[in-house]
């Protein structure tokens, strides 16, 4: 405003200060911590992303895709075909998050890993790293994606954005920035080019869509980088500037969440893993579920009414009553928690076409009601199940299994990542894979990674 | 809301609707007036990306892609390269783009054929279609892309977005779903997968990525049909629905806009282009200084003193009294004035480097001058010519050329044309492509388009 005279402080100079942390941090400066759990995070990705290698909307992609693919550049997970990096990227990403079963940042419900992981493994099988950059640039990638969602979440994704593909595209640019070496201006560039090409909706959950969302974040990403690469510019201020994405995107920002405490604290040492192959927010009520199942050894002819006591996203993000098919069942609670009462799992099979249409886990779904609670958080829920005997039982849980508070161990993990895995790669290959990612920050060439997870 | 009473008539399927219209409204439907305006579209888009093509940022973006292009499916306009389609898309809308000189739907300040030309070039050249199908698809995608910039214009534009970007994903998804022959559950989720993927912040403006945003407009709207076409989903309601992109990518939208009058009213046919090449602010003056130099014969030396009356924003936006370099010129009413008086003309070649440090406009350059006056409207001017010999000359502009009520001629627009490809092609192609333009109605191959207009 003319005459206005200027108020506090100057404004933080917000993508030049993440592009300065993304092209020099070092990678000796990580804790063992965060180096562990971004391990964690290679190994559960890479088992999402052989597991869902096979379903529709890969494929549907690759069919598309093939045509127009540059050079075999790059493996994909699970799959015969080799691509040109950028597409690679792309499928690798709509694989790894199909099944709806990849980590979580759950301040924000980023998926951190999905365009991040996805640009990098395509990107290092095509020019090869070491695992200690390979890593280092994942950690990186990943902090400033959930650095970017915890400075507009909850009301960026209120407004509709899917936030793993809106910030995942600066993850996935800053990473590869990484491996190319950017430097401070350049990175400036790739950031600010990636805030030009935010990815993803929430509408589109249930749909093949969802997952093109981290695919299609890599690819942009990805992008950004190589552009900024031969010095194409963009504003250097296009996080936080006037018009830029902070202003579009969200009714809300605090761009301290961004830049305060780069290289102290890490969010992407907060990631969590599923357990169970849908919607976090039904967790809690699915771990209940197998929980109440386990300890009264519940038949589901003995089930009366199950009645939830939920936090509000649930009813929010999965409250399909009346499921179709296996992905619509992904956004039912209620079809999740009966599953999990007739089956005692909530894996993948507990989402399939099948799964939904048994007459069983109909039955039982048709007795699950679900209210609203304002006292349950969002690692929680209250179940009562009622008898057929007029007994009921109950369970209160009060941080699901996977959660930030009860993570899942190590040996849960492999036992997931077996689990995606078993029925698409030999078993040979399977096991070299875990091994490469349990060992990944001593791998002299990151590209084993994607080459091993290829099928033969 | 549970309980709530449902208020109103139901929500129209704002997306269901613009598939139908995109899938099936046929060729012949299309009056004369919006063909003849489409023609005059492409011609004065393709004379655009002729002229961008030997810039920076097409350039740069060239070398960033190179290594990881498909076949050699698509040309490039003004260069030797070839790429895949998609790739070749992308270039192409950013050469088309990057002189900031291609055409504008006034009512919302969209570049309509940059997203949905770039798409169609390169696919009808991959794959053969005739002119009266590529122009079809042409005008229904420009249409569909201003009618939603329509729906959300001005707030969509003033939270930050590029509106060219972002709807023109749009457009390139139903135009080159047009020419794959998408069914109408397809073209939903074309235009569904197309809501995802908005391209484009204001805040770029002034660096290479904004004329990004129309080329990845279109290669994201192109994979967006794609991937439809292989049955790929999305949401149904993607733009109208819960957490769709209207919700999220403004806060108001009339969709009203998008879908009364389809194929009665045309806003496709409201285009218009800019005879010069600067801010559009300027065209009255340098209107009418071309005016005044023809109607008198003017030569510099006769030229004593230049007096305007402007509308307040030409000084608050081209300002400039001493340009120093061809980009500055373009941000100098006094620079483009004296250019217009000394050549007769307000192309791309009034804006070098060379022109202005020419002596004979600089001379003139300083002769100028400019007061605002209130009275004076956006699209006028008032300008005075002293002459050496004491007599006056006087111009008032009521409408600049260019502007909806005095729309360039065709004459003119071949001059426009001429003026931005002779540099670039040889004379006979220039000839070629400009004629392919005119007659592209009646082309069996709408693919000699692009191949006309590439480099030899």
């Amino acid at each position: 405003m003319p005459g206005a005279a200027p108020k506090g402080p100057p404004p933080e100079p917000v993508t030049r200060i993440l592009a300065a942390y993304a092209a020099t941090a070092p990678v000796e400066q990580l804790p063992a911590n965060v180096r562990k759990e971004a391990t964690r995070t290679l190994l559960n990705w890479v088992g999402c992303a052989v597991g869902g290698s096979q379903q529709g909307a890969p494929t549907r992609a690759v069919a598309a895709l093939k045509a127009f693919s540059g050079p075999a550049q790059a493996s994909l997970f699970g799959r015969r075909e080799r691509l040109d990096v950028l597409n690679a990227a792309l499928i690798n990403g709509i694989s790894s998050h199909v099944l709806d079963y990849d980590d979580t940042h759950l301040k924000t419900i980023i998926h951190p890993a999905g365009p991040v992981a996805s640009a990098l493994t395509a990107f290092a099988e095509y020019r090869p790293v070491s695992g200690a950059e390979f890593m280092n640039a994942l950690v990186l990638g990943c902090e400033i994606e959930c650095r970017m969602g915890n400075s507009v979440f909850p009301e960026h994704y209120a407004m509709g954005w899917h936030i793993t593909g809106t910030t995942g595209v600066f993850g996935a640019a800053a990473a590869i920035g990484r491996l190319l070496k950017l430097d401070e201006r350049q990175m400036t560039w790739a950031l600010g080019i990636a805030a030009s090409q935010p990815v993803g909706l929430k509408v589109q959950f249930g749909s093949d869509t969802k997952s093109f969302h981290p695919g299609k974040a890599a690819q942009n990403g990805l992008l950004a980088a190589l552009l900024a690469q031969q010095g194409y510019t963009a504003s250097e201020v296009a996080i936080e500037g006037f018009d830029g994405w902070g202003q579009a995107a969200s009714s809300r920002h605090d761009w301290r969440e961004v830049t305060q405490g780069l290289g102290q604290r890490y969010e992407a040492a907060l990631n969590t893993y599923k357990p169970f192959a849908c919607g976090i927010v039904a967790h809690p009520a699915i771990d209940a579920a197998i929980q109440l199942r386990e300890a009264n050894q519940l038949q589901p002819a003995q089930i009366k009414a199950v009645a939830l006591k939920v936090h509000p996203l649930v009813l929010n993000l999965m409250g399909k009553t009346e499921p179709g098919i296996g992905l619509e069942g992904k956004f039912s609670v209620f079809h999740a928690v009966a599953a999990a009462l007739v089956t005692g799992r909530g894996g993948e099979q507990a989402f399939t076409d099948k799964a939904v249409a048994d007459p069983t886990i109909v039955s039982v779904r048709q007795r699950v009601t679900a209210v609203i609670d304002p006292a349950i958080k969002a690692d929680q829920v209250d179940m009562t199940i009622l008898l057929t005997d007029g007994r009921t039982v109950h369970q209160f849980i009060e941080h699901a299994v996977g959660s930030q508070d009860h993570p899942m161990s190590d040996r849960q993990l492999e036992d997931k990542f077996a689990g995606l895995t078993e029925d698409i790669l030999p078993a040979s290959r399977t096991r070299r894979l875990k091994e490469l990612c349990w060992d990944v920050w001593s791998l002299k060439d990151a590209g084993d990674i994607l080459r091993a997870g290829a099928a033969l």
